[in-house]
């Protein structure tokens, strides 16, 4: 890899507040995760018309429902998770189906898949009382490659344009196509930011990761400087190691349409806010991130595969599994570790090195998008 | 059922703060239940002179303890749960009895029944020590037909004043002479007003409780207007049905006493702040509140017999108690959703029904007793 | 013993704010427990040069390590447990052993255990980047007979003027030869200075520690004036009684050097902010408390003996133990129920007795301490 630029001496650490404030992490549950587009999930998760899932984003409980059939082009549209006769919760379950239209248990108002309130008992005879007034409290949905989006402001950017040109980037992996072999929850004790830190250098990789250390040099990095709304960069597979997996074979056919220089790459690009995309010659690792306090994180991790090797007899999902989930506990481990020392008032701002630019680019992001330090 | 009169086009659900404001449910918490007159129990929990039980009410640790002999005339006292001499918990146990006196296990000073300081070692020689000053902190405490309640605030309306002409109302069950025959304990997680609120309509009954509609049908309510300290209605049982329990019949005689009218009703009535009252024909349930938080309230549920019914050989409550508890269980699980709901940032108030009167009038009271909107 | 001075008419418990209001409590943290010297534990847990535990003092994690040679004379460090590149946290366990260097898992980092940076991975190319200026964040640190203190404060007085004449006072002991023979941690829902409180005065023992009060009569007690920094006094064993355990017969030897008057004693004094000592003829009980909230205290409770007698066959701490332990949950349940009826709205401040007055002493202090009522 090329020399990076040198870092100027000031490219120290943020100061603790950014990973301990209850108010400024308040402010960037806002910034973030109610004014941007968050990934919510995967196409793959709802089949049928009418299948939906529900998620907390920014404290609120979200419905997201397919509304096309089975086969046809992905729509869906995301609802607040509640009715609009007294509030009640509509649904308690995470994952399921409706039948056609969506009743609340209590009174039995119902809506349609569209939203609309189509039965509301006992209210016709209410003076001045129409259905149209009263429909489901609708949320922006989108989908991109199979990456449920939803975006909890009405206004402001599409998808398309937050993804700018990660689209056009990652056509080549056609992840759209591509289905979940398996994945892992964990609940991380640190702040969001310090996963997304952690994801975006590889200095820490011989300290922390000697297994990962082996197939993918650390030195063998490069990144793009930052973008709007991404950042990422590359790392190159050792010779002789075909992916990452535990023994660096890889037992299943590279992606079809792939370059023979992405066959030999690992591609690790964090999408704002929640999204960290890894994508290897055979498979792609999505995170989704979820904030739960300026230092709770639940993070998704999830490996999706092409459904023509998922279909061959002897398909196992279990070396990468294997590899990712020792890999990711020894980074969970110091990300808690981090978010520990930093809320420490003893703490105080360190210096990044050269290899650490990404990080020190991101924070000056994160620093102007509260309005300076 | 008479049709009710028509809700004006105002009539909205509550803003999301009176469920979910913290200082708005302290202010509560001090209007209802510190002002008011909280019913805490039934005397037949205190069998002896000395029996006591205690109770959290509003922060508060009370100890009420029974002062009349076994068979004499219903007598109790309430005592704050604490020492004077260094304010340490006189008592940790949730019900028991005093041997005449009440001893502090700290340094042993002891009062009588009567909350008298009758021991207080190694005080007599310090100058100026009165035992006469130090007595137990009262609460005023009294008893209507069997059921113990307390007020914490010394000064306002007696038991009797604030029950009005529900005594007379309620004479013919005679309450007083009945024994628990069983009872359930539930923790729900809403605030302690959509308990009240769940409690005083049946619009919701033939989608949530289709058994219970099959009993005593939703239309045939009919509410009194609502009073200063109580709200009521009744409905009618079925034809066929004889009470409610699983298969609508009853294996008991009729509470001795009641009119043939009365006999083909249940009567639902709100005792604010915490008892909820439903007489049966052969039976009265009695739900007392414990508001624990904005988002929090304990229920106790107990049922109330005749005790020649109880002494009967083969004598059951478990065709109540298993009709009951399926149904409480519809309900906490609607209370529940409406917390939630009403607690998203998305919540907003939805359009009452001619059918949910007395929710509207209930609401009225609650703004009103804040000092309005 | 001869009759205490009278305490004035004014002598009354302190209001509730001192053990309930979490500013309060956190203003005592800071002028306690970061502004004075904390015991942290004993030298006997810190055997080889690298030794360490780690401890909570004041919501800041310290690393304690042995810098001399097993059998040299006792040096300690204490650092901030966090490495000075990203704030990470440089160790998670309570108890370990470095081995010539402290290495922080994340970009490895390294330090020496006198605190000095010996290794920066990738830092030696950046501008202006010293090892020197990124020494851990050291603590002071002595020893006083056994006892290891650590003080946050940078500045302020040293260990042996905290402890006054103390050290004189306890020379007889000889504590630092001896060695811990057993030890229980207790979690007590109370303030810390009830515990203090507790210590300090036996007139609770006659109804409270029957066992105790058997042993060691509670008027047997003479105190001390309140000292800058600490307060005590002592008890006479009774006749035919030998040592505090269960049968008041002492299996062991008495510490050697003891004159035979303090063969006959025990005494008990509190050291500001966290170390009680109990000196028996026998052995020495030491609490150290660990505040964890306004009403939540840890405290970590040790027996000491001397060497010899714990090298000889059948040694056995098992009576002290079992008599302490039995008499310490007398206390603890007693200052979790003092803790509990102070916090009550109710409470207000109670008359002391004359047997009290070290405790009305110690809250005149706490009072200045906080700059008066």
């Amino acid at each position: 890899m090329a020399s990076r630029a040198p870092l100027p001496p000031t490219a120290f650490t943020l100061p603790a507040k950014y990973y301990t404030d209850p108010l400024l992490y308040e402010r960037e549950v806002d910034m973030f995760f109610r004014q941007m587009w968050v990934c919510v999930g995967r196409m793959g998760e709802l089949e049928d018309r009418g299948s939906f899932f529900a998620r907390h984003i920014a404290g609120d409980s979200i419905l997201i429902v397919r509304t096309s059939a089975r086969g046809e082009p992905d729509s869906v549209r995301a609802f607040h998770n509640l009715c609009r006769h007294r509030g009640t919760q509509l649904c308690r379950d995470e994952l399921g189906q409706f039948k056609g239209s969506i009743q609340c248990e209590y009174h039995a108002w119902t809506y349609d898949l569209e939203g609309r309130l189509v039965g509301a008992p006992h209210m016709d005879g209410s003076a001045g009382f129409r259905r149209e007034d009263f429909p489901l409290l609708s949320v922006r949905a989108d989908v991109w490659e199979g990456f449920v989006y939803v975006c909890l402001a009405d206004a402001g950017p599409t998808l398309q344009e937050q993804l700018a040109d990660l689209p056009e980037k990652f056509k080549p992996w056609r992840m759209g196509e591509l289905r979940r072999g398996d994945g892992i929850t964990y609940d991380i004790a640190t702040n969001w930011k310090l996963i997304i830190q952690n994801f975006s250098e590889c200095l820490h990789c011989p300290n922390l990761h000697p297994a990962l250390n082996k197939l993918s040099h650390y030195m063998s990095g490069e990144n793009e400087p930052l973008r709007p709304t991404y950042m990422g960069g590359r790392m190159d597979l050792n010779d002789g190691v075909t992916t990452m997996s535990m023994d660096g074979t890889c037992p299943r056919q590279f992606l079809p349409g792939l370059s023979p220089q992405d066959q030999r790459r690992v591609y690790y690009y964090a999408l704002f806010p929640n999204l960290l995309i890894s994508a290897h010659p055979d498979y792609v690792m999505a995170h989704t991130l979820w904030p739960l306090g300026p230092d709770r994180t639940r993070l998704v991790c999830e490996w999706h595969f092409h459904p023509s090797e998922m279909a061959r007899p002897g398909f196992t999902a279990d070396d990468v599994r294997e590899f990712w989930d020792m890999t990711n506990q020894q980074d969970w481990r110091v990300c808690e570790m981090a978010q520990a020392g930093i809320s420490s008032r003893a703490y105080r701002p360190g210096r990044y090195s050269d290899r650490e630019d990404l990080l020190h680019a991101f924070d000056r992001f994160i620093v102007e998008a509260h309005g300076g330090e």
